[in-house]
């Protein structure tokens, strides 16, 4: 039997064992306090994405990015980053298959010259028809877009105007004071981005790390696991704002030994006398980012968002922040440490393990019964908890038929 | 802007802007007038198509190939091709997994050696069970084969007898003073039928070739576009002989110069005097069929085939002729040159950039809702009088359940 | 015309034509005498399955296998091979996406650490949470094993407990002075179990091995085909004991030479005085296992056992065994032989045939019609009473619904 080592242990919860859905699936019943999260297996509709880094669409170039199921094509005109749907409306081709462009403003479709401006979608000429009626009487979709710090956002969704980007940020992002690395990872992994933040926010997962290759070449402590008994101070859902699950650093208790059957099993670095610091918080942010403060060391932060491409897999892009910086040099040296260090330290030896618990889960969710008949424990708490919170505040969610709708043609009032 | 230089800007045209469909589409109606068409995803049945080339097919020898979903199992016998359902009756298996023959006339099939006469499709005996009851008494289905000028034709149908072939082909091929090149190209392109032939008649997808290299050896004028503005004489279809859609040398408007915002897009060789003359006809032809009359050369007419295989695929089939050719030896030379240089010529340096334009739109109309989601304009006239006369003088519409009936054995009568 | 040139042709038999269900097919009938094996394209739930070679799990190692739609995890553990369901109820992931154990007796999910006892499921603990609530409450499923003569058996089911193995095992395999070859072959076939137990107790299907190597290395007879034209003798139902159908020594008339259009077509080594033996009999029995005595030598005995891995795909299982050996010497030195050369001989140079004719049928039956559109003929009368029997004495069918409610964690009573 496990034995705990944990002084804690003895610690009362507030959590009845029937809180994580157990009970209701072995009665057959097929509803969940989170029934919205269950349906959103394409994201949320009308919330702000993380598209890409800056540096990866040069002046004058384009670059095409499924996101949600949506086939996007953006280009930097004159400093700006605009995007339009990548489908040309007249045969329903992608822009992108063959690009071809005429001026700053437009791209043009490669097979019959439909010509669109990038900025209002609007068809502006027509090459093969330069008279054709249509001309100046129908537009493709456009998407708001913002770039800060280097990072481009865009927006998936119907609002106009949209809501204000900071709100679907996690918080701190955009503060002068914290200096972001414009130059992160971006990678395809194949799983959906609901398996990839609950991964990034669960509190019990430290486990599959407790021999990543980080920890050893920082001697860093990490807890085979920290999480929270009490639902206080979870949930960080201001009337305007980021809506989030926050793990503060003092709402939780960690595990850093426990034991099967008399064989013990600790964490390689122990806090204590000497031994380097421990992260100080985790939390997740609507629409599905995630934030971890003092990783891997006390003055950085990881910030990840995990980007729905399509219904099995999402865009899992990280970036690394120093805070607080006070002036550009010490932010420029912090981007050569991590051009040259830390960057690759996190995202190769020590993020690749979860992307092995991603896309294991994958099956269980995507093929099998898995939002039913998964058997979630206290520990999970911070995961039921951001699932009601993404069922509650979550703008819309992402149709796959919606997004069919919106190709037919806007015709101009 | 896009601005015309075309003197015929002006000219009125008999068409108004809502001829296309897309006025149905906004409303959420979803019905065409080309409805029967697009329900032909496998193709139309009790027709005559292109199988493949002669040559391909030896004394003796088998041919297997899949169209309109079925497998079909050709074999040459006394110099004569007759073809069967490439299916066993008895355990489903396909003769051409290892093909296995006795005697001229007949096919074994591998597994247990039920025989079956090729031009009948009758069981004539079962190797392993010489007395078996079934033999005489059923029969796998059969294929009406015809071939001349070394093309093989196949009619997949139910009609008995099948109509004309000449009914299904494009006028003049048969002619006695065309010389068709007999080793033409067959290709496998990735997208359904139906999109290969209207990139096929398109008469404004010319832009996309605009670049092509065997403009540029040829020294060749293509216009950017060529289409008509008016109805009259497109539709081609008496009572007897092929249905099909002509754009006529006289019906119709060139485009050679564009512009966009300003930059100028012209055709890189335009006609004039001193230029070498462009192309004189095209059209198009049920079941699934093209004929560009004056390409590459004012002496030479491209047939072109594009027959389904299953639903999201098609053979492409292409050949050249000479016309008018006044002896064998005028023919025979002819083929000479077309082996040593047109043939690849017409294929890879002029084409294949049609094969990017089909396999582009598959997904929007085969995944999505292309359909009736695209937005077609005035240059479409062409496609949407072809989509009409096809849904209105096809002999039957292809459907996968059809096929699978036929495959129950037909017991004889 | 095929010609028959055996004697026993003018034999009667008892076999209406109509037998063999071609009749309700042409009647658009959808029902068959043997329907429930018609939907068992899963395999039969609650019977023993063959799973591996025992030499394949090595102390103290863990092996993952799919069986019928399932995803298990063996150990072995003090000798004795244990299994539980290879999901982790916690998140769904598999065990042995990341193997790791602490204990002889456990398995630990490299996610969070939930560890389960391999005897009998339950969770004895949780790294990361040594006090969870669930400890001692809810277990994995469990799966009966054993293991005789180097051959491990698992038992696919709910029953509890299990029926006797040997009700499900080809007669024999146990007996004494059975000396069964411990290192056979594991192949994974694309095509479903039920193909693979009807070709591999088709008697008429010798005819596609009539060229194979192991029969010219042994200069063997092999008709192109025997079959019984009675149903006499053929189905062995015992109370209790397998079940299975039995081809006899007397119960069947071989043919050895045929005849296509004037062309004979003859076994290439036929029996008579001075030839090689023949095989003495061939038996297929529930779940899904074959025996051929006599072959490849009448000594010898061939076991084959097709196990479901999922609808499209089994593993095509087989031993060769030798009877009788009195000691256990004499069996070593068969073992010895059979590495050395039999195994290979029988697996490489005869049955590789089979896997041709499983796959080929597999669209057929899997994607089109084949259940019911096939043409059944007398000499497929074995197959028809197999499919019978398989309806008439199962235990169940296996289903992906029961799969997955057995997913949802057993509560402890």
């Amino acid at each position: 039997m496990v034995q705990s080592t944990r002084a804690q242990d003895e610690q009362p919860h507030d959590l009845p064992d029937d809180d994580f859905g157990a009970a209701d699936a072995s009665a057959g019943q097929r509803t969940r306090p989170w029934q919205p999260y269950i349906e959103a297996a394409l994201g949320f509709r009308n919330h702000w994405y993380f598209a890409f880094f800056g540096h990866e669409l040069p002046e004058g170039e384009f670059r095409a990015e499924e996101l949600l199921g949506e086939h996007i094509l953006f280009k930097r005109v004159e400093g700006r980053v605009y995007a339009v749907e990548d489908h040309c409306l007249h045969r329903g081709v992608n822009f992108s298959a063959r690009l071809e462009c005429y001026t700053a403003n437009t791209v043009t479709c490669w097979y019959h010259g439909f010509t669109y401006n990038m900025r209002d979608g609007r068809l502006v000429g027509v090459v093969t028809d330069p008279q054709a009626p249509l001309i100046g009487k129908v537009a493709i979709p456009t998407y708001p877009v913002e770039e800060h710090k280097g990072l481009v956002f865009v927006f998936v969704g119907d609002l106009d105007p949209p809501p204000p980007l900071v709100d679907d940020l996690p918080p701190g992002l955009l503060d002068p004071e914290v200096a972001v690395y414009p130059r992160g990872r971006r990678r395809v992994v194949n799983a959906n981005w609901r398996l990839a933040i609950e991964n990034g926010i669960d509190p019990a997962h430290a486990y599959l790390h407790r021999n990543a290759p980080l920890l050893v070449e920082l001697e860093r402590p990490l807890a085979l696991a920290t999480f929270p008994l009490s639902r206080e101070g979870l949930v960080s859902a201001p009337e305007s704002g980021p809506k989030g699950i926050v793990k503060g650093k003092g709402n939780r208790l960690p595990v850093y030994e426990s034991e099967v059957e008399g064989v013990k099993i600790t964490s390689r670095f122990k806090p204590g006398p000497g031994a380097r610091p421990t992260t100080s918080g985790l939390s997740g942010w609507l629409p599905g980012s995630a934030k971890v403060d003092g990783f891997p060391t006390p003055d950085k932060i990881v910030f990840e968002f995990y980007v729905p491409i399509d219904e099995r897999s999402h865009m899992y892009c990280q970036t690394l922040a120093k805070y607080p910086v006070e002036s550009e040099a010490d932010a420029e040296a912090f981007f050569a440490e991590a051009d040259a260090y830390w960057m690759a330290l996190v995202a190769d030896k020590f993020n690749h393990d979860d992307i092995l618990g991603r896309e294991s889960m994958e099956r269980f969710y995507a093929e099998e019964d898995g939002w039913y008949a998964e058997r979630l424990t206290r520990s999970d708490m911070i995961l039921t908890e951001w699932r009601k919170l993404a069922s509650q505040y979550n703008r819309g969610i992402q149709r796959r038929g919606l997004n069919r709708q919106r190709r037919a043609p806007r015709e101009e009032r």
